[in-house]
């Protein structure tokens, strides 16, 4: 996509107005600029170079212009930062000297780089008001500044506080509270007794509050177990699309405060995730697992049921937790990745390793009675 | 959430109000209440205690008070029950000994908590009618019974049974069925030539229905081949949110009854899933394979295309199905997990296993010449 | 289901009718039907037998029926040839002489079988118009050739091609283009700056162009990087359901054409996926990895961040790619099925395979010392 699709892409919408306004009244006239004296002021970064200089987007080392700032970070990329031809970088100290246009010194030029970009975020429009297709129970309570749009279904006794936006089918079940400033993508389903915290981010196709996969086997057939418990997410936490959280048999799912889940993570009942964690796409709780905090599971990793992880655990890629980890660090399963044929081999020869074994035992203890 | 809260959460809508309505009208005055000696009558347990005992809801041993019912199924929880606040226990009788509060004893407590839990759960309101936000397709047969919620769309030649239970924003594609007292939650989508049986509940996000993933290779590009099948969904069945299933090419794929998926499952096309099987959150199975009944597979565990499983064969989470198997049992593959410097040094070693084995058998062959 | 009833599920829907329409109108008075001689005409195949034979659908050689075609490209299913009573059936010139019904004679029966069950298709019905119900925004742009079905949402700047069908509850974000000829099944959501190709396939609870998973670590929280990229998706390309595309953080994430990812893929941003690749379902992609042209991805397979993949390689089931691959072939990773008990020996052992391996070496020593 070109550079002025983008900026075309979006706008900011008059209040109430979702439809039927004039086509010039949304858009912007111009798209956000910064003098780079006045980010090195906002983030408290060091200038060298032309503060006047203008930023009107952030771009990669090898595809930023003249009027856009990159970063290095990652010293992998330090190669591109001689070539580059970005009007200024973001960067360590220690690669200033290497920099031929203008910087800005950061102790964490990521962090520098992530606080940034936000100027130049510009969200899809969210007016306050109620969009005339959704569907708001009279028994609801919806502040007067958020922003639900169109299909939304609100049931009763459910609560959405100030400055809220719920994108377009969302659904927040009877008894569901949204914390003031979240942000509810599209298509979000809030299912029952689900509550949000504040400046919570869902993405689309998340459904939360779900019923726990409670069975209970009786003879020749499952009864349902029913769920009776809620969901309740912290402050500042992100969930991803698809992500799906279920509520608690009888007492509740939590999610701490600043808990970051990806896409298409499987939250199951009674699970409890410590503040601060972050999950990969495509990992998998248990039911009644508990998660430390400052955890990092990997992609398509899982975590078996009733559980514990420590704190500041981490959990390599489709990794398999079959114990409870009292110790930080980091933990891992699997085999590595072989050409097919050669892996046919090692994999035949793993049904037998305990064999193996025992023959290398019975050769030693020959070699030690002779 | 507090108690109240849940309470206030729920409750009886008048029939055909979803909004506009007083807020008094629909409330329950009183959250559900049973005695001791009710629940013992209706559930065949028996009474130890109180039988006048009013049971107003269900918690855990630790978490329960004076007006609730707690339940000791497993015996690691054991320790709990001399110290739980609980009005009455549903135990075994090998517990009864050691309960010092009132009890229902039952021959399996599990079952037995399921089932009066049951009498506790409120579920979202339902009342008989189409809301008016609906768009019913004029071919389509809706039951005057059933519940048609907000935004949902019901194709040409569809079929809604009595007492079905449509949530916000369910899709009933064209000639699709759902058969009586069948309750799709939310935001379900059954696409097209698909049969619900008898009460089936489906969560939300489900898609039941797509193309399956068939594809000729001609050449250069791929061919598309049309899916023509169906999916047929046996009585009691339970999907789970964000699950999909897949319509089959020419033939249907099909679940049996009392089937029970959990969320995020990919079940492929042509797939043939036996009576009372369970599959945990984020399984998978591949295409025409064919489960037996009375099946567990773990969470994200996979079964390849063409394979067959017999019934009463369990798969542990995160393996993966890669020949058919006759014999019922227990079945696993992976690694466990390790440490990672340490399982490092093991994946490393696997690469060679073949190796490793050729080195032993070779000491072995000199040691027998000797 | 029946024949009949798959009959009667699907009809032509008059231009502009979704709703209250007489019943009659809109029914094929007759379901497609095609003789032998034009089968063979249209897809250059040689008949053998008679030509004046009618086709009415297509089944597989033990279901299909007198009016019916079945195929054999698998030659596994060679013994049902003999047994078929199929009114014709696609077969290589080597298995004619086993056919004992009428045949049409194909170099590649499978592909021939998708054009011609493509003729048999009948998809739900998508007159041209913009459904009531529809939200669209009046800075959208919506071809008067495109069907917009119950729900939708179409968002300021967004762009609909010619002929394009979105299905009830599309979410067409702001900025984002659908190409010609498209099909959004149902409940598609594009999130923002997603560009369709032309004829691209997307099936329900697709979300594409959500925010990709970008952190950084900040002292003792995260904090967001906002994702300013976009998506593109290239002509032919098919997207299964409920999978995800993130979009890019700065550059775009990208699918060349014909790229086919089946039900519950996992795409993160930046990632870029070469011509004619596939991908099985529950498969995912880490942010910034690379998949070559004719890539096959096997089901529930990962490819880790920021590696890249050469043209034509194959993943198998469930492996996890940890390194980039230079060369095309097939590769593996993981440990093969066992009955549980002997798989737990195999496991158990795999923890300690470095000291075993130094063990054996050790021996090897003392041998050679000898």
């Amino acid at each position: 996509m070109t550079k002025s699709a983008a900026c075309r892409a979006f706008r900011v919408l008059a209040p109430g107005r979702y439809n039927g306004r004039p086509a010039e009244e949304h858009r912007l006239s111009q798209p956000p600029s910064h003098t780079l004296a006045e980010l090195a002021e906002s983030f408290g970064l060091r200038l060298r170079g032309d503060g006047n200089r203008r930023i009107e987007g952030i771009a990669t080392l090898a595809n930023a212009g003249n009027s856009q700032l990159a970063f290095l970070s990652n010293s992998k990329y330090g190669a591109q930062l001689a070539a580059t031809a970005a009007g200024a970088v973001i960067l360590r100290e220690e690669n200033l000297a290497d920099c031929k246009v203008d910087a800005l010194v950061a102790a964490d030029p990521y962090v520098a780089y992530a606080k940034v970009a936000a100027l130049f975020e510009r969200l899809p429009a969210a007016a306050p008001g109620i969009h005339p297709t959704a569907v708001v129970d009279s028994g609801a309570k919806v502040s007067a500044s958020a922003s639900i749009g169109p299909c939304c279904v609100i049931g009763n006794d459910a609560v959405v506080e100030d400055g809220v936006v719920l994108g377009p089918h969302c659904i927040v079940g009877e008894g569901c509270s949204v914390g003031a400033q979240s942000r509810l993508v599209a298509r979000v389903t809030l299912v029952t007794r689900v509550m949000l915290g504040k400046r919570v981010l869902v993405h689309p196709g998340a459904v939360i509050g779900s019923d726990g996969f409670g069975l209970a086997f009786e003879r020749d057939h499952w009864v349902k177990i029913p769920q009776l418990g809620g969901v309740r997410i912290g402050d500042d936490c992100e969930i991803g699309a698809n992500t799906t959280i279920d509520r608690g048999a009888l007492d509740d799912t939590v999610l701490e405060e600043d808990v970051r889940l990806d896409n298409q993570i499987q939250i199951a009942h009674n699970v409890r995730i410590g503040a601060h964690s972050a999950l990969a796409g495509c990992s998998a709780v248990a039911g009644s697992a508990r998660i430390g905090r400052y955890c990092m599971i990997g992609g398509n990793a899982g975590v078996l049921g009733h559980l514990e992880l420590a704190d500041r655990v981490t959990i390599t890629a489709k990794s398999l937790v079959t114990h409870s980890i009292r110790e930080p660090g980091e933990y891992s399963s699997g085999t590595p990745l072989q050409e097919n044929r050669s892996w046919r081999k090692s994999a035949a020869r793993f049904k037998h390793l305990d064999d193996f074994v025992r023959r290398l035992a019975a050769l030693e203890k020959d070699k030690n009675d002779e």
